[in-house]
């Protein structure tokens, strides 16, 4: 019997990155949608659960994608709505690769501090779907986060949701630019600062970072120069340099990856997995970084 | 070489059941897709026909999908057009399950009162694609058939098109809501009742048909409770209730898979089968209900 | 490592055609996609070059369609941007199978007449996917290529984009309609005439070109009654016709086919494949036709 995956995707054109690593995953045929809105999911997965006996159910499983972190997760909710008793199928959630982007790069950071209970983080941009993800994983671990947003209202949205999805500390500053990057790194003094900020954009000079007092770990998630921690490189795997220790998107992606296609091949073992932020996060517990 | 499965689907977002039902029948790989139209459906044809010699063609095959069984049968119709000579490929119909859902009930029907022929039967709430086929079915095999409908004039162009394509004794009475089934019932006295109502919608207390006079089988087609004739439940498989033989939504379900499974095995044994309800209630008199 | 191909289609439903033959030529799964526009290419190029190693990028290729010639034009420009270093798959441009066909017709006629340099070329309705390349490669490689447009604003359009595209000498002559045909080869006395207009349009009446001083070889593309040369029928393949050596659109069809699978097999044997007019031209020349 073929390992099939649904892919519900939010975007007019499903991504190709998804269903990619869901052949490398372990799925024998993909099925694609695109354009996928709530009102959608009930029939999809009725046509998921009453296809196949609830013994055999564990080789249909539903991966929800798209751009957009929020209706992912309405998504999510109406797939979970739809199944009930033995009739259901594994589920994960990955907006724009949120949630196995952000678990790689918190767990790349966890090994390398040991522990971050009690740490200062600072993860600018922090309000697209990696960001929140990332922040509200390293906030329910028991560090001290901060956020940063180019505007107020859209970061303290942003807050306010990590706070009720994830618990923990969260804070938020405005930061416009590179240029007030220094000045907010001297407010929170970081012992980690983590980059979610878009590709291609510098958010945090070299000047702003480099020999700071405190600071132990730098972790960029732009590929696209120019990056978004100057000084970082893409392909950095805990680097030393200056006395901190840094990644690159590359160094991250190839965990990335790894926890990806882990997930895909969780998803077939059992018939209600449900894979999001911190069930990936226990997954890649497991993985070799 | 691989079988490969044309899924055209009139909704915008194709059915994940059929996509699933078609692996499991054999396909290959499944090319579904989404919002096609009459128009779209010459040139996907050609892409059928023209891309693999006359003796290979057996090995492509097209499967009709999507909620609306009259764009359905524009589709087939189209689909018909574009195949000429030996260029052409196998072609099934059945939007929105409606001829293997119908099949299915049928031949269950059939099997419990070894011949239709002659008896009365009451199709509750059967303007629906599943409805339209079982009665159309059950008619051409010489069942007198009274169909029910919320509205008197959606009911009596249901019924026209069910004579027109399927010939036999097909009559129409309106029958709003539950609270008028026994006056219905008393009128028709049915000795075989089908419900292909709405999922979630009761439409026969039991009152108005435990224990009528005459009445040997019910068949009720709707899964989601309440279930649209009260009294059975959706396992019932020639189940004994009150001297009656009952069907449920799922006692029917399991037979259809394995006819809907056939067909799409059918559909690749040849180049130029055709399978509409006709063709699929022969296909299933062969299977094991 | 299963070869996966990437189907950008310009049109909202993705062509059968091209997903089939990617089967056939190798492609363990087609990743189709409707209605792509030129924004919608980065991403899908980066979930092509960034979930593979690039050791592994020769497994994913990238094939662009759809009916628009123009736009698939930009679709590749676009692809080919996004790539960068090691970071490439291969790509392959075939637009309502514009460069396969082309190519497949060309190289038919040069193998009939030896060498088309200096020869005189007339194209009909020369202005669609299919025209346009055939022209180009046949002014590349050194004949003096007239083409025929319905309309003058058009084929000046169409004749001056084959000449930046590929240089060489190429002319247009308005031709609105077949009673035009016999004054156009008049004054163009072609040696090889070339039929690339609209299925089921006669454009050449046989009294045009039967024994035509000069005439040594005529191709019609047109598969669908009345053909666009008329005398010539659709399965001829290098037939003799009045001293005229004549192909039918079946009989250059079967050579179609083999170019465009061996195109798809190529893609997968390196991950910086460009397959374009030129390219599929030189690959076609290995081929028996």
């Amino acid at each position: 019997m073929k390992k099939l995956l649904l892919q519900l995707d939010s975007n007019r054109v499903p991504s190709a990155f998804d269903e990619v690593v869901a052949h490398d995953g372990g799925a024998d045929a993909v099925m694609q949608r695109g354009g996928v809105t709530e009102g959608d999911v009930r029939d999809l997965m009725y046509g998921c659960i009453f296809t196949r006996g609830p013994k055999d159910l564990r080789n249909t499983a539903v991966f929800i994608g798209g751009n957009d972190m929020s209706v992912g997760e309405k998504l999510l909710a109406a797939a979970q709505k739809a199944v009930f008793g033995p009739f259901r199928v594994s589920m994960m959630l990955d907006s724009n690769g949120s949630n196995t982007t952000a678990v790689a790069a918190v767990v790349k950071i966890e090994r390398a501090v040991r522990d971050v209970r009690g740490r200062k983080v600072l993860v600018t941009a922090g309000t697209g779907p990696v960001g929140l993800r990332a922040a509200g994983l390293l906030a329910k671990a028991g560090a001290h986060v901060t956020i940063t947003s180019r505007r107020d209202e859209e970061g303290e949205r942003a807050r306010s949701n990590i706070q009720s999805r994830f618990g923990g500390d969260v804070a938020m500053v405005c930061m416009r630019n590179a240029s007030e990057a220094a000045h907010v790194l001297d407010a929170v003094r970081p012992e980690i600062l983590l980059n979610t900020g878009p590709a291609g954009v510098l958010l945090v000079p070299r000047d702003a970072w480099s020999k700071r007092q405190g600071l132990v770990v730098a972790c960029d998630l732009n590929a696209v120069p120019p990056l978004g921690i100057e000084g970082i490189e893409v392909n950095d795997d805990a680097k030393g340099r200056d006395d901190v220790t840094t990644f690159g998107a590359i160094g991250v992606g190839g965990f990335k990856m790894k926890v990806h296609k882990a997930c895909i091949a969780r998803l077939f073992e059992r018939n209600d997995a449900l894979l999001d932020a911190e069930s990936i996060a226990e997954l890649a517990q497991g993985l070799q970084a």
